[in-house]
């Protein structure tokens, strides 16, 4: 396999972008990815994007994107696993570039979710789970979440507060991050007082519905030179990519409180890369509701069961700490359009290990990973990046 | 890169499976893949859809499926490109075995477009089409053929029954074949007094709605051995894989009765095989629409721009013909369940170029190709597969 390496990314604000459609929001995304790597065409372009056919009445999206940005005659093909299909994307792209198949390669992810003409956002989210054993009884997604939540905290007799750690960290880096959808800091209080979505979910503990793309431009390591050279950015190498699927349903787990395919799914991107979780400078995680966020922390191996919280409550996980996490805001306040998400987590995990994170920069960041979740852990995806 | 064959295949009937829900049409193709291949594992699971999420409230397909397989803790990712989706994902497929990432990949090919909990068959397929340009004027994915074919008659000065020699051979082909959804004869009779649907497109001139599920099994040609000894059946080398795109909407194109990407796709292939046009010996050609075979003719090589129907009418396209093609029937015939035509296409190429294809066999068969379209003509996916 050759080594691949990101050589130009490009990102919208995350928000509710009322003028502007699907397409138009991935446009300004790939556009910007490919003047960043210096790029007037690629090979081709993997659309991660999960609710386009349904809320937009638009399939066939790489297709239409790569017509609207100028790339005809090239391969495009969507990707779509639930809220993990901006990182099943990159894979993508990143074998496609590894395998000698293509020289340079576009990876983005796309997601509308306000402004549905087709409407239904929420339903549209439900898709995620298992539409015979779970959707169909009437329970969303932020539901399925909130049973997992109340397990953690009856499991391991945690308080709902343990919690309001990751949120606070996510709305701090946040307000650093003129991308990100909040850009405002909040403190314990607003987290206490905030509504409740589905028991114990409050409305702190839960990302936005909101729009955004993100892109990355891919080439063999062996020639990233030839693309960033008079550039501002140097390449970031992509040291493992690796995926793992678990159960669609929750109640098909033998331990719910267990992300067995983000344990998998990292412990195949330690061995390719070598590197061990100590050697992680940063971890952009899967922060869709806070639970997410104890929950990949346990599985990758940065914290014993149950205990995931606590590097939360001791403020580990701020820019300065151990083990810094969602450096720009994360999905809670950089925003999480779906299908985007992780092409954004790669696009910023870039920008730390090329020093240009601004106000957030994790100093002397070396070794960057990424995990994107499909549904209620069923898709887990683990990037590792380097310089 | 490394090469890679085809050592496993499977498919369910094409047919309204009432019966079934989309996992279990897909579990049935999946498992005869893998049976057919003599394996319990595999590292991934791709699978061509298009529809699941709209009319099925069913994201997140490729995990729920591996998942319903008992195939957990593999990577598992859905492949979105319209109707293309099946030739989509195999690509993926085969480049993730061509990249060394993976060594045992099974990609898969699903539609269930009846029964469907949400409906709207006819408006999800016009999802493959430019939802703001084409379809949120009222035209269906019938009316847009349509156009084209009524173009092709006037500008070329072709009467409306020169392509029924396209639907005749579909179906003399669909009635040797145990999984076609017709599988019963017609004649030029039927063809003239067929119901219209969309003018000049009459019955004969369409696929069917339906319902279907095809896999195969993908490994490195040095170890497919491994896979086959003591089977009935040899591997089947995928010689060359590629895909272009042209403008998503017909009203772009300079002219839109060429297939520009049909072209470049089939001008890859070539080039990656060494095959040229005159050493195939059988054809799958993606005849949603009989206009769709003589435009997919004219862009490969195989006729001269405005004489593709000549080939149907002088029935070169026969089992013993010049160039055999939609030899199980094809779209016509066999059924268009529209994620999974692309595998189905490969499946039967498989058993072309294996001597098992029963009364349909073309003799001394060694090279095949298929050519799998998007929307009319958007994204179109070409493999060359040989013995």
């Amino acid at each position: 396999m050759r080594s691949v390496s990101i050589v130009g990314i490009g990102q919208t604000p995350v928000d509710e972008h009322w003028d502007l459609s699907v397409r138009h929001i991935a446009y300004h995304a790939v556009s910007a990815a490919m003047q960043d790597a210096g790029i007037e065409r690629a090979d081709a372009l993997y659309v991660g994007n999960m609710l386009s056919g349904r809320l937009l009445d638009q399939e066939h999206l790489a297709t239409l994107i790569a017509d609207f940005s100028g790339l005809r005659g090239i391969e495009a093909a969507k990707i779509e696993a639930a809220c993990a299909s901006g990182g099943a994307a990159l894979r993508i792209g990143y074998m496609a570039v590894a395998s000698g198949m293509h020289d340079v390669v576009i990876v983005a992810g796309v997601e509308k979710m306000t402004d549905t003409p087709s409407g239904g956002t929420t339903a549209g989210l439900a898709t995620a789970a298992d539409a015979e054993y779970e959707s169909a009884h009437g329970i969303t997604f932020v539901g399925l979440n909130a049973l997992l939540m109340q397990r953690y905290m009856y499991e391991y007799d945690v308080p709902v507060d343990a919690f309001a750690g990751f949120s606070i960290n996510a709305h701090r880096n946040g307000a650093n991050n003129p991308n990100a959808m909040f850009q405002r800091p909040i403190d314990l209080k607003t987290y206490v007082n905030a509504p409740m979505i589905a028991t114990p979910i409050n409305m702190m503990d839960s990302s936005p519905v909101c729009d955004g793309a993100a892109a990355v431009v891919l080439v063999a390591t062996e020639r990233a030179s030839e693309f960033t050279t008079g550039h501002h950015r140097g390449a970031v190498q992509i040291l493992a990519s690796s995926s793992a699927n678990d159960t669609l349903a929750i109640h098909d787990r033998k331990d719910p409180l267990f992300l067995e395919a983000g344990y998998v799914s990292s412990q195949k991107a330690y061995v390719q890369s070598g590197v061990t979780p100590s050697d992680v400078d940063l971890f952009e995680v899967h922060d869709a509701f806070t639970i997410m966020s104890a929950l990949t922390l346990e599985a990758t191996g940065f914290a014993r069961r149950g205990e995931g919280w606590r590097m939360a409550q001791d403020d580990e996980i701020g820019i300065g700490g151990r083990l810094p996490i969602s450096t720009m805001g994360g999905l809670k306040s950089r925003g999480h359009p779906v299908g985007a998400t992780g092409v954004y987590q790669i696009v910023e995990l870039v920008q730390q290990l090329t020093g240009t994170s601004g106000g957030n920069q994790v100093k002397g960041a070396h070794i960057g990973m990424a995990q994107n979740i499909g549904g209620s852990g069923a898709t887990i995806v683990t990037h590792i990046l380097g310089v």
